[in-house]
């Protein structure tokens, strides 16, 4: 009866139930290891597999082989380039997480030899980072005052530098990199904007030759604070400051407009440090208000391990600390790596790469250096310099312990000044407000998204921006999860081809059936709402039939095809909805379901429930064999229950 | 050039984009006002406008009217039947709370005359709850001693009932109903599994007559105390509370088996009561260690609106015992409502439900009335006692208020032991072992829920397995956006359908095309992973016709039909996903965009890039386009970088 005379010319297939382990760990394969990283080991002999392994591990046996002179060439300038900036900045930064300027130098010795042999990308340019030595001094200079105690200050830096790399690593070796992935490009531009204007605030202390200064990051008590000083305002320190900063602006202004001038604008940094510092030695600027580096001990890093403080009652918060800097120093690093790498169409292993930056800093934090990363700046100089492998780093890091080893005390007359308008410099790059407008126009919760990460960073605190920007982001998605749409088909004209009536106007209802298309997987957290929104659509379609006097409604077509996964409650809710569009006369008929959905709907007996005809491989398969029944027996409603019965005891 | 000969038979559509607020106030709408409540009131004159918000907000002027001798017949009977469980199950629940006895029956009084003014249910019974109870008094009874300041207690308990009622209505106002969504079947089955097996052991301490028991709930703790008082256990308890669990379980055991015992069973509790009353009067077995409730005071509830401690220090965890125990009561509450609604096929509006019992909580708390809700077991001998009506709670209110008035000195002699059978047994039948084994064939991950939930319950504290069960239940949503599968599909022979190739083995590769599917929308959470996914299935195809010599690859056909919406990462992975695939000498292609989709690619002008013409309405239009080219011209690798080209430059 029903349908029975009418041949369905392609069956659903029910796949077949793999045993719990296989499936398991098919699973947990496709969520961890969805590049197949091992796929070259199988099937060869011990001897080379090894070798693969290293090769694995260890990625400069891959690419050294391999090396040529020409590259060395293109790597030694880029390596050159990059020291120059790296010198000022690693100061610079230093100064900004509040430990001695020589530790800077430190970062940018050992860690990029060490990132030279681990990482997979070939233009990242290890050093520190502006944003996370801004967060350390933030949260750690809470508990230890970096001023009055700076030995246990330091010690708690290389403690968390520490857990930042263990951290990192265990997230690589843990395949855990979906993590970073939670950090959206919205919540980065807007993080990263917020916090480059709070470095640039705090620069204010610099270049007002302030010498005492909130610790707080957010612009009203920094506002507050160096208006209430206006009278410790220093003119010999302001006018520096701004000549500086017109000049590294004007370079960096001209290097966008002509790429010749780019070696202008990779050198400026160093030029401005050289420059201030000859004017402050010949002026003596620094006995009228112009503060300098100072002293700066000369040699190769001292060894660390024994200052990382395990015992100490603070590691609570190192550990919070590393965790979180870990956390932003991947997310740079990481993303920078695979953007330079999508730009010049090789490939960078995420997990490999959070291995070789959790590494770096483990080594680091006991060779005296603090969190390192591969910021975006001076990665930018690098790639535009040319560099060919992660040589330069090595070219760069040769470069710093030259600097290190001999050239220390012509950085004693550096004014302080001149380093705060390097970083402002370098921080007014990373305001990328074009970005915003794009954001903006593409996309409004992603613009939400990125001020709240934004007004968070600036107005509250780095930690409370990054708490509401991936809050938002969680929000949203749980949201779309919560209130997927569901759309109402029609048929495309002269097509059998079935397509949303909202996106194509032209598409037209099929008398006496009402086909509805779910958009997301049926879960716990939508069910509730999709049987809502279901009897709503029904019910909306029989008013309209009602006073449209069309063909009364007699078949709801379930489109499946959206549907990639369903749980109990999906399956309680399909039952229900069934259940009530029975109780009304209809008959409910489902359209494509994916494999998972029709695997839970045979173990659930809810295929046998509504009977294997009147599960379609189409939509329009399922509306030829409801028309078939349509137009040759039209059922009365007692027919109709008959109909229901009949299909229930199949 | 490319596929321009080919004449598209359907193009596809790009809605126009909405104005801003438009969208915004629809998607809000569609977010809050999912069942479209204020519909009927539309084009009404003021008046009836006027009665309709009346009915609609107090549901009984809509009901009332309608009522007849009939319902009440049935009524009354339902309502007698739930206040004979009313009356122990309120004293009991109470010292489950470490309350005094008559609040529990002060909180049978008000709110289920509120209920029935507000509530849209017709079968839900208004009362204590078991979990609720204990939850209060585990969380409260840790910050102030019930034993030791009674008084203060008390007014925190209250005031606890006070907030979860705000919090409650405020959920309902809101229109945030979804929360309750959030606790998924799973999450529930599991979470009250465990909770009856918390509630049970505390019952020890009743059964075996001791005085003093551990303020802990966890079963180590409780184990720990019971095994530690082995010579204070009380044989005359010991045997008295087994042979009313006994007789309680066999009048459930039968109620089962034959519906005529019912009634029994219904009663067995008021029975038990007073069987054990009458026992303890006449033998004084209060004076042999079996504990007795003792003086209860007679008459109505008193006000408690100035017992309300909104100065007190311990205001805070008030309000958090408020929300956690007002969303514990809405879970049960509400899906009560909804499960009898949709056996007897009425609809009941979980928004309305919050605000009713909000109300009624808030009402309740300045009213001597503790926490109440729906239980599940009250409300089910409410259905099976046959009322048609919420006046069925009327009736109920009304005997309690009568027992109030006259009948508590009968219970001074009521032993605490009958009690404790009372809530074992209640309890035995929220431990739904059947539902877990049900779960575990159905969905594995479901089941893991279910046991963390369970497993919290019962080894941690009751908060610990709500927080272990949600966050299981969220990271599982997140880890499905976040790792989405990726089909590939072929041609079902003499079809123009295009299905997964591992859901139906007899679909056939399409020589020269490789058709992917994505099954979710494009995020920030899933866009590098799909990005690195998609280039290992090219680069698979690739090797697997390298290996098997078919034609090589020329198109990759993405089909959209899967993905509901995409965001500016998004956006940027298909970008570069383009770059890599045109890099290869491939060509990309999109089929079926739904609206969301294709209004971004053509904001973000990546439908100019791709050229509209590769954009096609079905898999099996895009796949034709193809063959089309790939038969009459085939494209060498420089002729393909032409193509390109000439494509990029449309």
């Amino acid at each position: 009866m029903g349908n029975a005379d009418f041949e369905c010319p392609h069956r659903v297939a029910i796949p077949p139930t793999k045993p719990f382990f296989e499936s398991l760990s098919s699973n947990l394969k496709e969520t961890f290891f969805p590049d197949d990283p091992f796929k070259q080991f199988k099937n060869q002999p011990l001897g080379p597999q090894i070798l693969l392994w290293l090769k694995y591990f260890i990625p400069i046996f891959e690419w050294a082989p391999h090396y040529t002179l020409d590259f060395f060439k293109s790597d030694l300038v880029s390596g050159v380039t990059i020291a120059s900036l790296a010198v000022p900045q690693g100061i610079s930064y230093a100064s900004l997480a509040s430990i001695p300027p020589i530790i800077g130098l430190y970062s940018s010795f050992i860690p990029p030899l060490i990132y030279a042999m681990l990482g997979s990308s070939k233009d990242v340019a290890v050093g520190t980072v502006a944003v996370a030595s801004l967060l350390m001094a933030a949260i750690m200079g809470k508990e230890v005052s970096p001023v009055e105690h700076p030995k246990q200050y330091l010690q708690l830096v290389f403690t968390a530098t520490f857990f930042a790399g263990v951290f990192q690593a265990s997230l690589g070796f843990l395949r855990l990199g979906l993590i970073v992935d939670f950090l959206s490009h919205a919540t980065i531009v807007g993080f990263m904007g917020g916090a480059a204007t709070v470095v640039c605030l705090q620069q204010l202390k610099g270049i007002l030759g302030l010498v005492h200064f909130t610790h707080e990051t957010d612009i009203v008590s920094v506002i507050t604070s160096v208006s209430s000083q206006v009278h410790q305002w220093r003119w010999e320190s302001i006018v520096l400051g701004c000549c500086f900063l017109f000049f590294l602006l004007l370079t960096r202004y001209l290097s966008k407009k002509k790429p010749i001038f780019f070696w202008i604008n990779a050198l400026a940094p160093l030029t401005s440090v050289i420059l201030g510092s000859l004017l402050v030695y010949f002026t003596h600027a620094e006995k009228h208000g112009v503060q300098v580096i100072g002293h700066l001990k000369k040699g190769l890093n001292p060894p660390s391990a024994t200052d990382l403080a395990f015992g100490s009652p603070h590691l609570l918060i190192a550990i919070k600390t590393g965790i979180i800097v870990g956390i932003i120093g991947l997310a740079e690093g990481v993303a920078v790596g695979r953007s330079f790498a999508a730009f010049k169409n090789y490939h960078t292993d995420g997990n490999k790469e959070m291995i070789a930056f959790g590494i770096m800093n483990i080594v680091g934090s006991c060779t005296s250096c603090y969190l390192t990363s591969g910021p975006f700046s001076r990665s930018a100089v690098n790639f535009n310099a040319g560099c060919k492998t992660a040589v330069s780093n090595i070219v760069m890091s040769i470069a710093v312990m030259i600097t290190l080893l001999f050239l220390t005390p012509f950085f004693h007359y550096t004014p302080l000044v001149v380093l705060a308008s390097i970083i402002i410099t370098a921080m007014i790059g990373l305001i990328n407000y074009e970005e915003v407008i794009h954001l903006w126009k593409l996309d409004k919760f992603d613009f939400v998204v990125c001020l709240g990460a934004y007004i968070g960073v600036v107005f509250g605190s780095v930690e409370m921006g990054l708490i509401i920007a991936v809050a938002l982001s969680v929000l949203r998605v749980l949201l779309m999860i919560a209130r997927p749409r569901t759309l109402v088909l029609g048929n495309i004209p002269n097509s059998t081809i079935y397509r949303s009536i909202d996106q194509y106007p032209t598409a037209e209802h099929v008398p006496g059936i009402l086909i509805l298309q779910l958009e997301a997987p049926i879960y716990f957290a939508n069910s509730n709402y999709l049987r809502e929104r279901l009897s709503r659509w029904i019910t909306d379609e029989e008013e309209r039939i009602k006073s449209s006097g069309e063909t009364s409604l007699q078949y709801i077509i379930l489109d499946l095809s959206g549907v990639s996964s369903i749980d109990s409650s999906g399956i309680s809710m399909l039952k229900e909805i069934k259940k009530s569009i029975e109780r009304k006369g209809f008959k409910l008929v489902l359209a494509n379901p994916k494999s998972e959905v029709i695997k839970k709907l045979n173990k659930s007996n809810f295929i046998e429930a509504i009977g294997h005809e009147w599960i379609y491989l189409t939509v329009g398969e399922a509306v030829t064999a409801c028309n078939f029944v349509l137009q040759t027996w039209k059922p009365s409603p007692v027919a109709a229950a008959e109909l229901d019965s009949a299909v229930n005891s199949v």
